[in-house]
């Protein structure tokens, strides 16, 4: 297991720098968590479902630049996934992340069991109308469902001051902040910028299911919303325009399955005709049997473009 | 308005045991609960909707007598009312309220105006599922998520240690507290034993609806569920029996519309066929316009009476 602090041990009051937290169990995790407060540290939540890469190491990083006690989860929550998704061969490299995780400073590591989660058959959902149904609410019924209710369990076993959610992944952002501002939930979202590897692709735990061959074919998606990103910097303003170049690229590149584009704002994403201050060019492929998502997020644009 | 602290006024570090504050608005509350914590104080939440009776002020002395920072939250929440309810005329005698709040020795009275505390058209709802379903769920469709939402609100607003529900409302209880369970929100639910008047129609705002021959007519109710507990507790575990006894009771009594009665579980709301070591008696009735819940909840019963 490498030098991890078992669950359990007691640790002095002065926490030293050097030994990472691993808790399966949420009374460790609020344990923790206290002491961390008592020593008057900000808590700061990294969620993830593990597998690791560099837009989640991103995430943790400024966590740990922001300072105090820094959490990651790792958990691969079953609620999430529907019928025939990929839960049960969704990657769980737990040494790796581990590893990742201590590497990066990680304070403690919330890795609970299925059942440390749902010890029984959950009867509450907490739901966001509207901001779901479209994008990939639309091909994932239930999906964010699972996600915020998820996302309301872990700060309730945290209580983070501040959470940090990647900007790929931008339905879910606009999903958990709305929610966190309706339900009046105490913690400042924190949004990070999508993460992309060398050849362009965005990073994506779901990007190592991917043959070689995949992945070069996979590469039309960031090259299409890049391009969509690039001209709308440009000056364009037809959303309509904008969504038609990107359709016309994914439908005709080899090897890759278009599920949606969508030209939305990036907060309430409700479609565009005009591309005002901000705009959201989000897009989702099927590639084999990876579904793959990539977006442009862009802000403060002025009149022509970029401010 | 009387001897309460105005809003946003600033306080001493050490508060005075006298001064009951009263806020309007979410940051006021924060900050207030902030210093209460800084203080080491323990923070308690009474949720309620205001036009306090006995049952709301014995809800408020227990949380006094636990100690620490007590919290009353005033408002009459929308989201729980359906379209042919009482929202618009449910009694709203904020003086009384408050006078009564600092005559219990409340801290900080939480009295936000709707805008507050749904500022935009909310779209964020908690949901839980089978045990909203039969009782008042079955008459009330959307009450309980209302009632998980803005308890949640509530919950993320002042950020309570502990939370009083009474006993009255027995199902809001049961739904809160598996609501608590489900998404981990870290607060202690303490529940309080519903209270009676003299003529033991049990406490309710909504009594202040009657006539004084509605009141009369009404009291069916209480001995009905009042008979049913003394039944059992001498040694009756059909729980048919006990259902159909109760019925009859109300379908026969003067001036009385029985909407329901339940011989449940206390804690799923599932209908019992045996009575085991707990169980609720619960049923609802309109007299004239005003619709009425009682109960009787028993737990600890052995295998032929009460422990």
């Amino acid at each position: 297991m490498g030098p991890f602090t078992p669950v359990g041990r007691l640790r002095p009051a002065a926490r030293p720098e050097t030994a990472m937290i691993v808790a399966e169990r949420i009374p460790e995790v609020r344990r923790q968590v206290d002491e961390a407060r008592q020593r008057e540290e900000t808590v700061r939540l990294v969620p993830t479902m593990g597998a690791l890469h560099a837009g989640h190491r991103s995430l943790i990083q400024t966590a740990r630049r922001d300072g105090g006690f820094v959490v990651v989860s790792l958990f691969v929550n079953p609620t999430q996934f529907g019928p025939g998704e990929d839960l049960a061969r969704y990657p769980r490299p737990i040494e790796d992340d581990l590893a990742a995780c201590e590497d990066e400073g990680v304070d403690l590591v919330f890795h609970p069991p299925t059942e440390e989660m749902y010890p029984d058959e959950p009867k509450t959902t907490v739901h966001v109308a509207d901001l779901t149904g479209g994008l990939c609410g639309a091909q994932r019924p239930g999906h964010f469902d699972g996600v915020c209710t998820v996302v309301t369990k872990l700060l309730g076993i945290v209580r983070p001051d501040a959470a940090y959610f990647g900007e790929k992944d931008a339905q879910q952002l606009a999903v958990v902040r709305r929610m966190v501002a309706d339900l009046n939930l105490p913690v400042r979202i924190r949004a990070c910028p999508l993460v992309r590897d060398a050849d362009t692709l965005a990073t994506s735990s779901r990007n190592r299911y991917l043959s070689d061959q995949e992945r070069s074919r996979a590469l039309a998606l960031p090259k299409a919303v890049l391009e969509a990103g690039g001209r709308i910097r440009a000056g364009e303003r037809d959303a309509a325009a904008v969504e038609r170049r990107v359709r016309k690229a994914l439908e005709a590149a080899d090897g890759v399955e278009l599920e949606y584009v969508a030209v939305v704002d990036p907060d309430t994403l409700a479609p565009l005709e005009t591309i005002g201050q901000q705009v959201l060019v989000a897009a989702a492929v099927r590639v084999g049997q990876t579904r793959l998502i990539d977006n442009c997020l862009l802000r403060n644009l002025d009149d022509r473009g970029e401010a």
